[in-house]
């Protein structure tokens, strides 16, 4: 599956747009610059070192595209492709939709180069690149044909959106970075969703809260309930959303309750325990919106369908698990975002 | 992620019923005996030693299942999970349905152990445990309650028919084991299609065609577009249904066309290809028809919807675009497999 050619000219991605932040970083590949957040818990810190939902924006008018990168030497996890993990995936726009080109196939687990499209028309193309999804990338160099041009662009969507969340929002288990779901809702409606999952630890601390409150938003989407307790859910909650409130006071809260993991289809643990968090949370937000008007809820019927095929591990979404995520969760967020000019 | 229980007890699974073989072997997970046919590719031998498609077919009441086997120690390529090329899923009967309860995560790339599902109600569960895709499988052992019942159980579905394909039918990229999409159209309809898929290698050679045809099938669907070229499409289709048609007379042959590939959408070479492979599987189908009653065509329209979003890497769908296949290939299968009484 190696392809290399000798024949490209690589440009350097920090010349191109690197789309995807909540904030301007001084480290170019993370998604945060957690030093001005001391409080903010160490692998909440780690995982937005990753470069999840990030996506180089260029124009191009070569014939082949190729990638040379390195990331932290890390594997995937078993319920991930390396694709996912540490390589990337490109569009490029065609009639005015995203469509996928290629992908960027990791060999190794540090350094790779990869030719991620070839054999292409020599027009100018609008090109978006995916960043790993579950990895920290180091350095990205782009490569196209010799004498083809390769220019920044600016970012392609508008408005910013953040997503707060769990491994799910993260991506775990899309195929591929750019089928995470924050992304394939951008590229579905044009409004810039930024991925700000952290597997395993969505868990609403307060230093987190405060974080987000910080962030540029037009809107913000919660959700986060797949990693905390109940108890959790019923003492943060509010704090959560009370912080982003008070810097945000008309900007829409989408709160979404936990999909109903899989995993308790016959582990009675597993299917109490979420029930209970979803119960929690919905108490939660009812009592909030009481006071709070711009305070939303999408709740987990039918969010995976209903055949329990919607996951890799019955926990985390495949690809069709996210598509029916999608189909619930698109309809109800641009009809809020609408309703507020967004 | 390791769970790992003292108080159970192993079963071996030859002592169960492994379901899924096109035809009886001495190797238990091994799909063919490829000794009996010395002129098939070796290739081909190679891959049907992968445990695609097999499944164990057993019943307890233990409230946790765990499985401890051992597999070839190679690690998953770029475009799967190991979870889907050397884990296993596993599915228990309720209501009549078939239902997602749990996979076994390889936490190395050659012997595991893992609690699957636990804190189940001790009632009888008719179980299905898929076995890796994409590896040979050494050895299952599952482990149960020290006191509960373990059986085998027949194979619960129906009739055979074969699925005769590339990668895409052998399970690239589905998450899981038993989202390969054999697999997911047994549970879907109750018949029982077999896995026959050959990475890279379903080429129609004649050896291979000599074997398919000695297999006791009542149907026979042939997915094999994506590996052969243009040419050998043209020269090797009138064969492999002359071959089949003379061992199974009245037996319905459902020949699918490649899908489109998503690498081909801006890879002009790619798309080329493609269409060509396409166009000359139609032509030889169309003339074969003309003397043949039960010889069917699925063409490739709308197999991975329009989206361009239902595959990994360009090629292998994900589980969005095997969703999408069946939803076209299953209603087509059906109506045939009806009006054959089958």
């Amino acid at each position: 599956m190696a392809q290399k050619e000798s024949s490209l000219t690589f440009t350097d991605a920090r010349a191109l747009t690197l789309i995807g932040k909540p904030l301007p970083t001084d480290s170019f590949f993370h998604r945060v610059d957690t030093a001005a957040f001391p409080d903010v818990p160490s692998n909440v810190k780690h995982l937005l070192t990753h470069s999840a939902g990030l996506a180089l924006s260029f124009e191009t008018n070569s014939t082949q595209i190729a990638v040379k990168w390195c990331t932290d030497p890390r594997g995937p996890g078993n319920n991930m492709t390396a694709i996912a993990q540490e390589g990337m995936d490109l569009y490029i726009k065609r009639n005015g939709q995203w469509q996928y080109a290629g992908v960027a196939r990791p060999e190794t687990h540090d350094c790779n180069e990869f030719v991620v499209v070839k054999n292409m028309a020599p027009i100018d193309k609008e090109c978006l690149l995916y960043l790993p999804l579950y990895d920290e990338t180091f350095s990205i160099q782009i490569g196209v044909d010799p004498k083809a041009r390769i220019i920044a662009k600016p970012n392609p969507f508008k408005k910013n959106i953040l997503v707060y969340g769990s491994s799910i929002v993260h991506g775990a288990s899309a195929s591929r970075p750019g089928l995470a779901y924050p992304a394939r809702l951008s590229r579905q409606t044009g409004y810039n969703f930024i991925n700000l999952g952290v597997s395993g630890s969505a868990k609403m601390e307060a230093a987190v809260a405060d974080m987000i409150a910080t962030m540029p938003m037009d809107a913000f989407i919660l959700d986060c309930v797949p990693n905390s307790s109940p108890e959790q859910v019923t003492e943060r909650t509010a704090n959560l959303v009370h912080t982003i409130r008070a810097r945000h006071p008309d900007a829409p809260i989408i709160a979404i309750q936990s999909i109903v993991r899989d995993g308790g289809n016959f582990d009675e643990s597993i299917a109490d325990r979420v029930t209970a968090q979803n119960e929690n949370f919905l108490r939660e937000i009812r009592q909030l919106q009481h006071t709070d008007k711009h305070l939303y809820l999408i709740t987990a019927e039918g969010l995976l369908g209903d055949d329990h095929e919607g996951t890799t591990d019955g926990t985390h979404p495949n690809d069709l698990g996210f598509d029916r995520m999608l189909q619930k969760i698109r309809p109800a967020v641009l009809d809020i975002l609408g309703n507020y000019g967004i």
